[in-house]
């Protein structure tokens, strides 16, 4: 039976869950949740993620929440035709794309999306972008992205001289950001650049970032 | 040779590693880092780590930051001896595990964190505790931790019954906050309140705990 996914094809942790899905060519069924209608605020939903987010993940009768921890699931699930996202036949490259994994989260996410939001997900909740949330953010996002760039200088990947986790995870903001008017924090440093064109040429995220548009408000 | 962790003693993030070595019952040396001196943005730590953060792990040749990605290698290296923190051999409840420790990451720890900034943190940078950051912290807060309720009135533990990583992660958070003006948060759920008393008794959790103070300003 094949897993099921329930998310938004915009909301970028539904897409690093479907980018994972297509690098592992896995069999899934794709539930839509429409979030700006506010569908995973209602009971039956909230039912089987608490916190009323997508992206849940269903196989069988275990229900997951949280896109990093449904990753993780996957890659067990499906390691004997994984390609090596992980390493973990290496212990120094494991750790290293487990350190680069929680740079995303705790460095790169928390710069990125409220600029994202400001531009892409306010107008649709009838506010204008703050402009001094972009400010700020844009001052943490450039921060950021040095060390990415002193990062992107030594190694053609973020955990080494190869393609992994660490990577894929920052596939959807670097795609909704590079839609924006703020791609010049990406496209102004060389080597961060080089390391977004090679990574967004990766078929499996081509197939998912292909259905992030915003609609228009 | 034994490990050698840089961190504060009262940082929740270097802490989280330290309780982890305690239930590993690993050898390490620990080398203080005087954060309020900004000591982890001099050259030397940057070269460490370059967000300037503590902690960071040094084994031999590898050095290592982010406390969750230092802890999964540690797991990896004493995986012997270790407590079964993560379950892995049961896809399951790794899984939830997993769940778990991601709503730690992004949604306890953001809705805890400030105020706990704003309590300890803020005055040793000459600031009052900012009361509107506290306000929206706490009804975020409370809306996390009406879910933990739920969660924790149907499994002994977060992930099941069983204590993990998951629970592992909120120790130095909570710690914090229990020696707060905000203790209340925890201590009006009856099942989070129980939790707390349960997952704090453990000698691993309480040999850190002890060194965890602030200094007075």
């Amino acid at each position: 039976m094949a897993v099921k996914l329930y998310g938004a094809p915009m909301s970028t942790c539904t897409a690093r869950v479907l980018i994972c899905l297509h690098e592992l060519q896995a069999e899934f069924e794709f539930v839509p949740v429409d979030t700006f209608a506010r569908e995973q605020k209602q009971p039956s939903f909230l039912s089987k993620n608490p916190f009323g987010l997508v992206p849940v993940l269903e196989d069988g009768e275990l229900t997951l929440f949280e896109s990093r921890a449904i990753i993780a699931y996957l890659l067990e699930k499906y390691k004997d035709r994984r390609y090596d996202l992980t390493r973990e036949g290496n212990p120094k490259e494991a750790a290293l794309v487990r350190v680069w994994m929680e740079v995303e989260a705790h460095h790169y996410n928390p710069a990125i999306r409220p600029i994202l939001f400001e531009t892409f997900v306010a107008s649709h909740f009838g506010k204008s972008p703050n402009q001094s949330v972009i400010d700020s953010k844009r001052d943490e996002s450039n921060q950021v992205l040095d060390v990415y760039e002193a990062r992107l200088s030594t190694t053609k990947y973020l955990a080494g001289d190869f393609y992994s986790l660490a990577d894929l995870y920052h596939l959807p903001c670097t795609r909704h950001l590079m839609k924006s008017p703020h791609a010049d924090l990406i496209l102004s440093r060389p080597h961060v650049k080089a390391w977004w064109e090679d990574v967004s040429s990766r078929p499996a995220y081509q197939k998912v970032a292909i259905n992030m548009d915003f609609d228009a408000v």
